[in-house]
């Protein structure tokens, strides 16, 4: 219980830098070879390192509240690690962390970013606010991992010398949480939310409601939640986000640049609201609640009014929730109607997003119905012909696509026959199986143009808590962010392997469960 | 999203059980080599399974409101397993957990069981309730790991057959969580407790005062609180149990038949104290909040009756919120007080436990005062050959002993030099050298019968999160469990080294993070 010599670590304000650096330098030992994760553009680095302290403050552009919130997060990271908060202020520049909003910029796109490390400081330059939010995330890969402890004992933080260019080959860099065959708290999104960022992920996609349940509050419909926010796959009790919680969510995700995407689940997979709202059924009977995981047993029924002045309830009270351009409708899997049921249905299911002024996104069902200008599909059976073939149809046509192979990326899928967690029904998704492709070239009549990006689903039928969800993502989620991120050239099974055997310490410091693959030489 | 075949999980009730049996060892292949932590006294297993599913019942004697609870954690933790939850109820025993209560097996001692599972089903037979859970403790660590996920698919859990008898070394089987140094929300000490519950570990030593915080709300001393129970170590908010948050502490503990011993630590680490009441300074003026890691430079002033009546409010409302018989009040690292004052508080602040109807504890600093009858010391400096003297003098007056030699089993030590969390005071404390001991040899004047038990302190200055103290209590302080129940003769470091290394699913699966130590062959 004696005291540790942490003033050791405090240099005085006016001791001059380049001692400090040495006398760091000298006490920390070797600067491990950076492993940037997802993989940069372009990236170069010499011997030698920068050391943040505690006296290193973070200077960001004056007035420019976004750039500034970006700094606070990135104090937020560094502070604990080094025992106070470096201060975010717009004073000198030597021996600082620079966040450096240069609108000019636009060659690194709108969210791209350079970075450099010299003896003198870091600087983080971007046109946009996400440019320096994802030279942040890149410092901090940087950094040691124990940057990621909160109350360890503050020490130096050294940070390679070297030169960064980098931004992202997609735009839609997604991950789905299933929050309806389990729920999880606004807590557990968060934390989620908090890792994807770390990878650069940005499309946070909430799957709301399924047959086992609704999971967020709709103003005047309160038997959505009342009765269908109770239930989920097996005996737990359930849980809805309110209109508050919901708003928390996606202001936590804006900050970290992440879109959430909302979807409900129409006109399939809603025994949660039929079994809410006995309306929504032909026969005006409410089903029971259903707690299995079976599926394409229920639908809305198409013929009915009540149908579409509810789904332009959901629809309205989502989008004026939601800033994002996104409004995600499902339409999978739906084995009770006929072919001219399901059109009719998505036909009008599009009028109302389009009134809400969203842009509409579907799972690659939807392919096979006309599509408005703008639409998004979700691809999730290439392998299968006749989904190939209405999805080259609907590029042709206009539509963008967001990539999820479920026999590459179902991040539900058990990675090996050893899982315990997850489902096999499309196979075993390894690390490499989820990596080791390029999305430029899997589907014949889909050009890279047309990707809108990549999107990792993670299905909880077998997840019930946050660390059941971080198990089955980790590695495969990082591995997926360098797929979304990193240009096809940078991109190897080799290097990603080793960049991903880095995050073992970083997820132990964050409290993360991850699977230690067979696949992965892990750090310890 | 298909449905998986879980029908073939679930036997009709009427097939006779033998054939389900034979079915599902068929599916499950092998059973591993039991690895059960702490070793029990006397295990003897033979080839073949008993297989637990969805109708097996857990049986409980009638009326024994003990049992039942016992059998009712048995169930939720089996329950979500094999989808469903298994009656509890006093009906047939073939094919079934039996919870078999038996006053008359004395031979068992308080918290002894024996356990044995044939093909015809499993029981625990013991006089307490204590050992029916402890039986139901080594039944879960018989069952793969697999049982401790809440929404895995659920299957069949297979039991080897055998038989197990089994009880504890030690009375004291602890361990001490610094709830001041660091806060941890009731929610974090629940979890600790379910894992020491798993490892059979008896008491929760939370330390609740000292100079960064005060941690327990005290009726008619809300400055305790407001004051004291903002602070921590560094920039964190600090925070503290209400009289209900703490009786909810002692609740849950209870169930799992852990006895909490709360430590108020006087006359020194008091800073928290006394900025929040200044009339027990000696100059009457409040000092600072205190968030660095310095110790020993705090004291109530013990010329002042204040001081007293203080002391007695405090101990008082803890001794009524607290079931368990022991009170700690701490007594160490007093540097701002001569011998004689020292003396004549101890002397007074005994009397005031004894007066509230309370065992005193405190730490080995107290064996240089005299103390009343049953008073215990709960030695952590043992190496000092002056502290080896007065401890030995205390036991030959009467005092019983809790060993915590800080230069083996303080998890706040770091495990080895690469460790970031943890501190290094008393040496590097490896798993080795944590489990590879013997309690009744380590003091000269101290037998085995003046030896309550073992318990292994966790201070928190670097410790922020829940994680951060799994990470450092694990795997020490399950080998710490084993020295603290398992006979001398039964223990073997390759043995706990295998056992440990059979821990790793199960944390994982319990999303508890721990350190993979290169002292252990860990499993995936």
């Amino acid at each position: 219980m004696p005291t540790p010599p942490i003033a050791q670590f405090r240099p005085a304000l006016a001791f001059p830098l380049g001692v400090v650096l040495c006398l760091l330098l000298a006490a920390g030992g070797a600067v491990a070879q950076p492993a940037i994760l997802p993989a940069p553009v372009e990236a170069a680095f010499s011997a030698g390192s920068f050391v943040v302290t505690t006296e290193t403050p973070i200077v960001v552009p004056p007035g420019d509240a976004e750039a500034a919130r970006v700094g606070q997060l990135l104090d937020e990271l560094i502070g604990p690690a080094v025992d106070g908060a470096p201060a975010v202020d717009a004073g000198g520049a030597v021996g600082a962390i620079v966040l450096d909003r240069r609108p000019d910029r636009t060659d690194l796109g709108a969210e791209g970013y350079e970075l450099e490390v010299t003896d003198r400081g870091v600087t983080i330059t971007a046109p946009e606010a996400a440019g320096l939010f994802y030279g942040a995330q890149t410092l901090r890969h940087l950094m040691p991992p124990h940057v990621e402890f909160t109350a360890a004992l503050p020490r130096p933080l050294p940070v390679p010398l070297g030169r960064v260019v980098d931004r992202p080959r997609f735009a839609w860099r997604g991950a789905m949480l299933d929050v309806a065959r389990h729920f999880f708290s606004v807590d557990d999104v968060k934390r989620f939310v908090d890792l994807m960022a770390l990878y650069k992920l940005n499309r946070l996609h909430l799957h709301l409601s399924d047959d086992q349940g609704w999971r967020v509050e709709i103003p005047g419909r309160p038997a959505l939640t009342d009765v269908g926010g109770r239930t989920e796959v097996g005996d737990g009790q359930g849980g809805y986000y309110t209109v508050a919680d919901y708003a928390e969510i996606v202001r936590y995700a804006a900050e970290r640049f992440v879109v959430v995407v909302p979807e409900i689940d129409v006109p399939g997979h809603t025994n949660a609201a039929l079994a809410s709202l006995p309306e929504l059924t032909c026969d005006g009977v409410a089903p029971a609640p259903y707690t299995g995981i079976r599926v394409g047993f229920s639908a809305v029924c198409v013929e009915k009014e009540e149908t579409y002045a509810f789904l332009d309830d959901v629809v309205g009270a989502l989008a004026r929730a939601t800033p994002g351009p996104y409004l995600h409708l499902g339409g999978d899997e739906v084995k009770t109607l006929s072919a001219e049921q399901y059109a009719a249905f998505m036909a009008r299911a599009q009028q109302i997003v389009a009134a809400h002024g969203k842009r509409f996104v579907g799972w690659d069902e939807v392919a096979e119905v006309p599509l408005q200008p703008g639409a998004v599909v979700q691809v999730w059976r290439p392998q299968a012909p006749a989904v190939a073939a209405s999805v080259a149809e609907a590029v042709a046509g206009g539509a963008a696509v967001v990539l999820s192979p479920s026999d590459r990326i179902y991040l539900d899928m058990k990675p090996d026959s050893a899982a315990v967690l997850g489902l096999t029904w499309a196979g075993l998704n390894g690390v490499r199986d989820s990596y080791d492709w390029d999305p430029a070239a899997l589907l014949p009549g889909v050009p890279e143009a047309s990707v809108l990006g990549i999107e990792a689903p993670l299905w909880s039928e077998t997840l019930g808590t946050l660390s059941d969800v971080t198990l089955m993502a980790f590695p495969r989620l990082a591995a997926v962010a360098e797929l979304a991120w990193s240009p096809q050239a940078v991109r190897s099974w080799p290097g990603v392997r080793r960049r991903l055997a880095a995050q073992a310490p970083r997820w132990t410091a964050l409290g993360v469960t991850f699977d230690r693959s067979a696949e992965v030489p892990w750090e310890r």
